[in-house]
């Protein structure tokens, strides 16, 4: 059994790595914690999310407290702010725990990413040479060896887990950028209050255009140029992606499919269509990223979707906490 | 053309109220005004309700300037926070105007109402004794005449036109307090940041049970005593309600539907239903209140739907306007 | 490990149950089964609920082969129209095995209630003497001898699990009829094309108002009468019902807390709310029910939450089976 | 007055088209008509659409009683299946009536058109010849000299108001195909009952990639070749269309601004946006299609959105009846 403690567990994506690590055989939760000025601080978690009422009643404990109770912890996940993720993840990684960081704070090596797009200038440049990006399906080795894994973003994750395999089977011809159109549900924003996020407000929306903070990432860890525009809807949750991309000269549907085959046979929280196109209702509530595409002469859509809370966040950390500690991959996921 | 000012547009009646009368040929609006510490001071009508952009595009002034400069106002509304309502109505009443205020701040001839569910005390029992309760299928005489009209509330005016004429014909057994079951769209609650109505957090669940503000407004109005559960709901706007009565022994359906058609036939926003029972989409941006009912021995269940923005609002306001003022009922409601 | 079959898998609650069972220890699903008729007979499950894709992928057989092959099932879920249950019942009973039927054709000790509401001749009154109605929190023992349980509908799940509490300890003055406002998701009416499900026409509306199938049911099980009013809404899941009931004379609140504990202290599917009311989200995917009260003066409001599919459909068949073979009460449920 | 029919008013757009006529202080609807086969023949138009009772509860005729009685007739709308359009569109020419088809019957000269994409043999060269395509903003002129205006479809009026002006003033780089992410609402799906969009069914999804019959539309008026992609989401209306296009080399952001305006100045339903993104809110009910955009280097993201049933079907119609009669262009529309 592995202690663990959850940072930012009052969020929708801590809540719901909550449920996974409660219902997980080889964890322990030691604490559940949020900032110390947080007006939860001292709430049960289920007061937040009822629907935990009864299966996680634990309290919600203010951050400084847990820090200086940390002995013995084992593994901590940090689903908290940008800021905070960056100034207590040396903490807890001095004390020896492994660390997975749900924040931006360490998925890009470059500190010039902070600075433009989260605000805060990055301290730790050992730390981001230290981190492992956690996008599973192709980092597995890696994360298998790592201290502190840094999880990756929710469009970042569908996008690349659609475009990864044609960039590395090279079927793209790269002078027409891939377009990715996304379309988010709301809980991606997070639980506050804010005006742009109440029930009456919310509508479909492109917003971000050519400068959402998740564009970088996908371009720095593809390495090749997308043109990213996501868009807000008014549903709770989930991510659908739809990535229109030019074909290399020759390269035929049956090459597509091979490619995506063969990333992704006997990875488990990634389904294939080989025909037809995943709809949203497909994963909500689910661990997957759902793939399916069409070619039309040298133009190939694929669309790309995924819970954002799930595989876009909690579930994607559980999958690499059970590849780093060689539980089964998708253990306590459905 | 009647000048007027409309306080309070930047709020989702508000928006709906100056949408009506930008059209009514009759009025001429010569300001939208905000209270001054408004964020939205400055800003146009459309920056925030962009569904009126090419249609209303005025500015939204500070209320004090607009106060200043108020003369040459025939009409005001005031679809603002009750407090500001209570405080700046008799401005205008002085200057003449005729005032036809959204808030509570005159609707029951009561000072210990305001202080038990509004939280403040009531100056102006003379204006308490003068405003007009507008709910217009009732009151049109009175509000012919009146400088003063309250307009009710969104929950009484849907319990209240369902109710009204099976009180006023005798056909309840009261010994049984009518059950109103209402449920709500989220912009009831107005536009403002709160996690209570952010997008993710909304469901449908009961609240403010036996302590909603629109009860004593009910009983008050309606001179019996009801119980009252609102709800609210995952969908933006409508109100939906279902009542459960006893009737008295010997009371048909016929003479439920002969009350009902005493009492609206001729009256064109209320539409009643021969057969069958109102869905909340029949009266989404529409100025309607449905009605029908069922009658099984002596119990009786009737169904009343609404736009909560519109015959629970904007549109009863202007009813009420058109009745005061001798123009067509309707007029650029529909 | 068990052999099961499940009739009717193609629907929501059949889809729901097969999750269920495919992650049931004890469980071994030798077949899923659809009516020989049905344009899904050869479908996968996951062709038609695209979320069990890789979960489970077996395929849909016509009823008539799935019955020749039946030798060696221990339990069979019937979760089909309520003639079919009627009729294929026997002959699995017939055959030794364990029935839980999730269809209304055995819930009711009275033909006539089976004329009357659904619409054929009831042809074994020995099999409606023999049926244990399966509201699991209060049938537990007869379940554990059972061979022919009928599962209960999903709006009189909720509705006796919120009042048989209060009508066995005797705590209402049922000269006032409790009064069951019931609003519920899409799914409760099938999968199936039909104008009235459409996406466009559905909108929070009352329905079936004193005609609704499940109201015998309702009264049949609790034993006294009440008014029952459906709502169908415009979400695809979920049940909210909010009851209203008059207390007798001199009933605090604290006997209404204490009736309710001491019915389910330590039933772990239904969670009560010591203050505040439930919403539907915190039920959503979750096989509990929900229960939370007010009581002013003689009058209590009782609301009850739970998902029409699980708590109200699947999750109690399995929790039924759990019982009935001794497996622990919630296996596999969350 | 101008004597009109309504063919298909039963429909979705058929009954806000109806709705519109109903206010339109020329017109005088004669009669509405449905196909004599349709189980609405009979019923009220209100019995279908309750938001119209008391406002429209004209009877809907079978359509050969109509036909038949068709003399003194005006004006025709057809807003019903394509094949029926083109069968009747020659009874009401023949007869001198103005016909505003809603249908896709005439939209296109290319009988191959009606066949690959529409599955029947078009008789009619003379029509494709003679039909006017009704893109208002862009057919002004020849509309008022038609007698045979066909609207265009809902996703091909969006997609050409958003991309003619850029073509038309040659700022796009046509190597890369504009790329036409669509999303809409299930009421373009039409009034039927239909599994794929039962409400429970319905989920953001791809659908029709490279093979929806607008694809040709859009194409053969823009005269470009696209990638046009269409998704229905799970809400009852609008279509948002995001466009990302390749601009030619030294075209920046104020040249397309420019030829957005050259294009709409003083249209009265386009409504361009300086800065930020339409969204679906603003449109829904409304007669207008919004346009943004922005640029980085040589890339272009447009968003047009428009209320499908109306600027994608009736309000358009009404549009190009106003502008065929020299009624002003908005009237009735808002």
């Amino acid at each position: 059994m592995l202690n663990t403690l959850i940072v930012g567990a009052s969020g929708y994506a801590g809540a719901e790595l909550t449920a996974y690590l409660n219902r997980h055989p080889c964890m322990n939760i030691t604490a559940l914690a949020v900032s110390a000025q947080s007006a939860d601080a001292g709430k049960l978690l289920s007061d937040l999310h009822p629907q935990l009422k009864g299966i996680v009643d634990l309290p919600l404990q203010p951050l400084v407290d847990v820090v200086q109770a940390a002995k013995g912890i084992d593994v901590v996940f940090l689903a908290t702010a940008h800021e905070v993720s960056h100034d207590i993840a040396p903490v807890f990684l001095a004390a020896g725990c492994v660390v997975f960081d749900l924040s931006a704070a360490f998925r890009v090596r470059n500190a010039s990413f902070y600075r433009q797009y989260y605000g805060f200038e990055h301290q730790h440049d050992d730390l981001l040479d230290q981190a492992v990006y956690g996008l599973a399906e192709w980092q597995s080795e890696q994360i298998k060896q790592a201290q502190l894994i840094a999880v990756p973003g929710c469009y970042p994750t569908a996008a690349q887990l659609a475009l990864k395999p044609l960039i590395d089977q090279a079927l793209l011809n790269l002078d027409q950028w891939p377009v990715i159109n996304a379309t988010s549900g709301v809980s991606g924003a997070g639980r506050k209050a804010n005006i742009t996020t109440s029930f009456c407000e919310i509508s479909l929306q492109p917003y971000g255009v050519f400068t959402h903070r998740h564009h970088p990432e996908i371009v720095a860890h593809l390495g090749v140029p997308v043109i990213f525009t996501p868009h807000l809807a008014h549903f709770p949750r989930g991510i659908l992606e739809t990535i229109t991309c030019r074909l290399k000269s020759g390269v035929a549907a049956q090459d597509v499919a091979r490619a995506y085959h063969a990333a992704y046979d006997g990875k488990p929280l990634v389904r294939l269509y080989d025909q037809g196109m995943p709809a949203l209702k497909a994963v909500i509530g689910l661990p997957f990223c759902d793939i399916g595409f069409a070619v039309q002469g040298e133009h190939l859509i694929a669309a790309a979707a995924e819970d954002n809370l799930l595989k876009g966040a909690a579930a994607q950390a559980v999958q690499c906490l059970n590849i780093r500690f060689g539980f089964p991959e998708t253990q306590s996921l459905f």
